[in-house]
């Protein structure tokens, strides 16, 4: 250990004074900025873009190709080494890039690879950052990126380069709005770093300014840490990487807690509202002794008793086996997959839209039998919230509900029972924890920094190609980086539609955990172990450097076949 | 970056199969089994122990010394080069270990390094490890540590290789109980690894067995995540710098995740009851917009309402700035800073044991005005939780209190307030956290694996001298490693009397913040700008290789006068 005189936290060389504005850096923020960001081979010499067979869509391309009518059936492009004079050599360009909805580890490396991209095979093109979401595109609010601009911002979380926004562009003044800033900017290109629903709307928005004749092209980016933006041509959204490994070093440390005071039940819910990939992942890293995954409870259809069951049965075995602590994962989204919740939610909102709760509890019987036999087992902390928090909108607000709490709470009522019955005569402890905000501008790891460099340097020759309509793909991860491939596929390729409002919308379809893939089912197979002996790992912190530093998911190499 | 074909979590080699049982361990952790632990340059070569001048009291020093007949005025002892043969070379030595009260990370490492001592220099000598805390003394529960036992615990969080206890040796018969295990295992010695009451107890076992004319020596290890364990001869308690450095990476990741939405303020609860050195350390690495002191709040005597309004001054004013976010850092302890908040939980207690609670509110008149006006500033949720949560005896369960969330709802209802007089007009979101067990069993950094190895390394020789009372005083911590002195500081030395049950009891007082040391100083000086400018840090995850991985936290420097 060499002489311990630099504190953490403190910079050791001046921080950037430009982009961040006033911004201090730590060291490790420091050590950061140069971390080197290889690029996959055929984006090293010149290449040349070929496009593959014509596509289709997720689900019924007769409506998609309605939708879509310049887009559709377009093939997906792939880079091969070639003749890079094809691509326009000398081209100056204009491009726009946006970031749409929540924060993911890696973004500023997408913006890093089209600047470097540009910087690299157009030199004197203008890279414009616009500011805030979609909304900047709407109000032409953009900085112009310069290499001073980004620097700071290299392999740094955040979003904050150009940060960003959750409006959408969809109503015929807002799509006008968008065309006025691309004519106005006089943009060959937009890319639209996002999740699935910005995906979508970047291919609207490609579709919109094709069918004006507008020469800007747009391309998307797969971007989002609940991981359930991913195809077989796009096998990862960046930023779940990083979130699972920040969220599975806490659960490593809580773990190690449990086994070292042998008397908590630590509930930790994880981020993710609509797919339980997260939580699978954090599971498959670290061994806790429950994981529930939305996805499951939803196709076999449990009910909260049947789930505050199946941990009650747990903690009861592992009791008799002298365990009186464990760790149980939750994700973010759990009651949304219960279909008994959604009923009594639904009943609940029209009761108080139209009806007035009396305190005698009248009002009760207007409740479905099994509604309000769900409304019972509510543990009356919960009760209120249902009937007390309401949205502007009068709606039960589901997305405040602590499901960690409320499941500490049944299991406390469920285990008091068993008590009372003689089955279980233990102390249960239940501790809650909430995992997200620190994960969605973590340092993002060595994986998700190379992984947004190539995507966005990608997206960049797809640009200068004149491609629109994709979304920026790179695959073989599991290959060394030299051998990734790199390309485009059609983003209406990706698209189903939903009837909304008499209409059919194009959406592109999360995807959920598989119960019959990979990650799924290597969880399943180990899960019993794991409840009932302790198979803890705790993963440590993400290091940056040393052979640790460029591991990767599991869930990503289990989909792609490479770890059994 | 290399082929990633390693997933994350995975032991590359062989999971250690004795100690922890059926462990498996992630790359990581493995990693850090072989870490090399240097030990001060005195450790290496052989060394006398020479001893300092007689010793007095942190206070009362005619008290203590009549608590501590056979202990008081003891010197303290430095290990200096020389002669080991004065410490009997070839001695084998029967040693007890005991692990009490909450964990820190660097536990194991002490345990470690008094097993080395052992084997390196009395060859042939036994290390129990008791399990469970003081139980585990009192009921001769015990394990024999060897070093297949302790390998898989080197540089490991958590205290699991042989847990930990709350259990106090107090009574007659439990010093009893303790004095029949020492004789019945022959014990030449115990090291007592604990915090502030820990080491006040191992100093009464101690004079206990001299008394007893027992030959069971008994050293003390300052642990404690809090950093309330310290003086000038023991410059820190164990666990303090990894603990602050987890919660300083979440910290750093919520503040870029706060710039990047611009519409979150977060408010973080951090662990640490008693004293705030964990706040003012987190706050020192991250540099929040706000960051509550409690011995501050103490000091200038601060109602509920001026924290409040202190709080929503800032916001407003950054508000105005165009800030609509920022990070606030609340100890856990902060109410029980707070005069009124203490004088409204003893009366409560008072009325709800004695008086019957009406719905009407009637029972609030026998509140003293000033707590019945606090009472009804209050959210009606704490109001609540007040009335209804209570400990077995009745009380007011305070630390059930979550602070995070009490002043959220304060400073809405206060901005609600202001926005309705005209002073302030724009949204406040609150986000609660708290940051606790994430903490207490990450594995240690390169310091704290360090220190500990040498606090245990040098308890082992303080018991081969046969000293006892002492607690291992690991000092010069500026210095490179090689420079570190090692020595012990009498116990009777740290302590005062407090009067309880009209007994005077020995205390070894808390380390507080103190205002007017260097640490709170330089918080002090810089809040102001990290208030309304954003200075934020991103620590980012500990690292282990690199040149950031021997950082020491700020507290430590700025004590010790390295950092200004």
């Amino acid at each position: 250990m060499a002489p311990a005189l630099v504190a953490n936290g403190v910079a050791a060389v001046n921080p950037p004074v430009t982009g961040r504005v006033s911004a201090v850096y730590s060291e490790v923020q420091n050590s950061r900025l140069d971390h080197a960001l290889p690029l996959p081979s055929v984006l090293k010499g010149p290449f040349a873009v070929a496009d593959g067979p014509p596509s289709s869509a997720a689900g019924n391309p007769d409506e998609i190709a309605k939708l879509f009518p310049c887009l559709f059936g377009q093939p997906s492009a792939m880079l091969v080494p070639g003749d890079a004079k094809k691509l326009g050599a000398g081209q100056k360009l204009k491009i726009g890039v946006v970031l749409s909805g929540g924060q993911a580890p890696g973004g500023h490396n997408v913006i890093s690879g089209i600047f470097d991209y540009l910087q690299d095979r157009c030199p004197g093109s203008t890279l414009y950052g616009f500011k805030g979401g979609p909304a900047g595109i709407m109000k032409c609010k953009y900085v112009v990126l310069t290499p001073e601009y980004i620097y700071p911002y290299r392999n740094q979380g955040g979003f904050d380069m150009i940060r960003s926004g959750r409006d959408k562009i969809e109503t015929p003044e807002q799509f006008k709005q968008a065309e006025e800033t691309a004519v106005k900017l006089d943009l060959d290109g937009l890319v639209v770093i996002g999740g699935d629903d910005s995906n979508t709307n970047a291919c609207l928005l490609a579709e919109n300014f094709r069918s004006k004749k507008l020469k800007t092209s747009v391309i998307g980016c797969p971007k989002t840490i609940d991981g359930d933006l991913k195809c077989k041509e796009v096998p990862a959204s960046f930023g779940f990487d990083t979130a699972c490994k920040i969220y599975a070093e806490m659960i490593g440390n809580v773990m190690i807690d449990a086994r070292s005071t042998g008397k908590y039940y630590h509930f930790v819910r994880l981020m993710g509202r609509a797919a339980s990939h997260i939580t699978l992942e954090c599971a498959l890293q670290t061994h806790p002794n429950i994981t529930l995954i939305g996805e499951e409870v939803a196709n076999k259809k449990l009910t909260l008793k049947n789930v505050t069951d199946y941990i009650a049965d747990v903690i009861c075995k592992r009791a008799e086996l002298g365990y009186n602590y464990g760790v149980i994962l939750i994700p973010e989204g759990l009651i949304d997959f219960i279909p008994e919740v959604q009923h009594l939610i639904a009943e609940l909102n029209e009761i108080l839209a139209n009806d007035i709760v009396d305190e005698g509890g009248l009002w009760k019987k207007k409740l479905a039998p099994q509604s309000l036999q769900l409304f019972d087992l509510l543990p009356s902390a919960i009760q209120e919230q249902l009937m007390l928090e309401r949205d502007p909108h009068g709606n039960v607000q589901v997305a405040k509900i602590e499901t960690e709490k409320m499941l500490i709470q049944m299991v406390e009522m469920e285990l008091e029972q068993r008590k009372q019955q003689g089955s279980y005569k233990y102390k249960f402890n239940g501790q809650s924890h909430f995992f997200g905000y620190e994960g969605r501008c973590g340092l993002p790891s060595n994986f998700d920094s190379t992984y947004c460099y190539a995507l966005g340097y990608g997206a960049g020759a797809l640009l200068q190609s004149g491609k629109s309509g994709l979304i920026s793909s790179v695959a073989n991860l599991a290959a060394p980086v030299e051998e990734w491939t790199v390309g485009g596929t059609a983003l209406t390729a990706l698209m189903d539609v939903e009837r909304r409002h008499g209409k059919f919308k194009p959406v592109i379809k999360k995807a959920m955990v598989e119960l019959d893939g990979a990650p799924f089912k290597k969880f399943a197979s180990m899960r019993e172990e794991w409840a009932l002996k302790n198979r803890y790992i705790s993963p440590g912190p993400i290091q940056f450097i040393g052979p640790t530093s460029d591991n990767v998911n599991h869930t990503l190499l289990l989909e792609l076949g490479v770890e059994a």
